[in-house]
């Protein structure tokens, strides 16, 4: 199979990079820069995927945050929430129509390219926060990808049932280079092992019984700290 | 209802917009700038939204043409094909998935602005040509745009089951000003009168019996001698 994977940068879209090179895919990936604070993911995902060998491109829609309107992952007037996924405050970082809009994107490569799909990485455990990574979601948007073109491309999503644990596993059975992904949505030097995506990454380590080698803001709570807390130390 | 027109500045489209306002919608409008050739329809839109008193806004998205590949609408090296859109030549035309790309942004801008729906005007005689103007496919990607948010969106495509002349019959009705519309992909000062959309633009008129004030360029043939020709004059 001939498969475009759209990678963040971050553990879940790494592991699927992975994944399709171990099951012999040919294989591009697409990065997007949507005006996100964390726009750094951007040079992690390019360095893993030309570790592998595979051709990386980016797609700049930075022009397209004005809008998509404020939300905390693309605006500095709003602060980046910190705590656990499961907490109201992270809605502030649901960017309006995001995966439709780079799946699109992503789409219309696979039709230039004449590859057969795209490839990503949305599993059970984002459903709670972002409506756009609900199963049925991705199910019509893959209806109208494969109708979008006379000949037929459609969005394979692996992880859908899965959780960021269970990939996690999966990751570390392929040997992914955890420690070269990016996740933190404030994208300073190190990972602030506070925000929603840092804590749901350390979860994730954690519940798969797999070590984090993430190097955290010396000020966030040790791992220990952060489940007597049951992740909600904020 | 609050709605926003896809709005090229082409026929069609500007229908739509005249019709919804005859509705009594609230209205904003989008163009995008893919990198098309005739870029200049988004000045035509601009002055039509603003002579309605409509918001209108550009998503700027010409980051994505090399992504998209060779078009002969953005692509200098590729010439716009003459002729009817039945022509097997016209496929030159086709931007890979463009539909998708522009109708999730505008979805994008719908859920930020909480607004109903998106309105574009895909009408019938797209289909023979454009994979993603079929009803099949408008059907699945208002599916996912319902589901793209917690708050319904939804895709409203009133043309979908016209002919182009059915939609200028409509427009005479609602006086739309044609004359102030651009569809000629060439991007020149006058409409060529030869390129596919031309071609079309002249046919509608003709089955509509509406006069067509547009200027086309001197060396274009008469409607007559197009007629004869059966709308296939090179």
């Amino acid at each position: 199979m001939k498969s475009i994977v759209v990678h963040s940068g971050g553990m879940d879209s790494t592991v699927l990079l992975y994944k399709l090179a171990a099951d012999g895919d040919e294989l591009k990936t697409l990065s997007i820069n949507y005006g996100q604070r964390h726009a750094k993911e951007i040079d992690y995902a390019r360095t893993l995927s030309e570790g592998l060998g595979v051709e990386h491109r980016v797609a700049d829609l930075r022009s397209l945050t004005e809008l998509l309107g404020g939300s905390a992952l693309t605006s500095s007037e709003i602060e980046v929430p910190e705590g656990h996924y499961a907490e109201d405050n992270m809605k502030a970082t649901v960017v309006p129509n995001r995966n439709m809009i780079l799946l699109s994107v992503a789409a219309g490569w696979a039709i230039s390219s004449e590859f057969d799909r795209v490839a990503y990485a949305a599993h059970s455990g984002d459903h709670a926060i972002y409506p756009d990574c609900r199963t049925e979601f991705a199910d019509a948007l893959d209806s109208a990808i494969r109708l979008a073109d006379w000949r037929e491309v459609s969005l394979y999503r692996p992880f859908v049932d899965l959780t960021k644990s269970d990939v996690v596993s999966l990751g570390a059975k392929l040997n992914v280079p955890f420690e070269n992904t990016w996740s933190c949505y404030k994208g300073l030097e190190l990972h602030c092992g506070l925000c929603g995506t840092c804590v749901e990454r350390r979860e994730a380590f954690h519940l798969a019984e797999v070590s984090d080698l993430t190097a955290y803001a010396p000020e966030a709570p040790s791992v220990e700290e952060m489940v007597a807390a049951d992740w909600k130390l904020t």
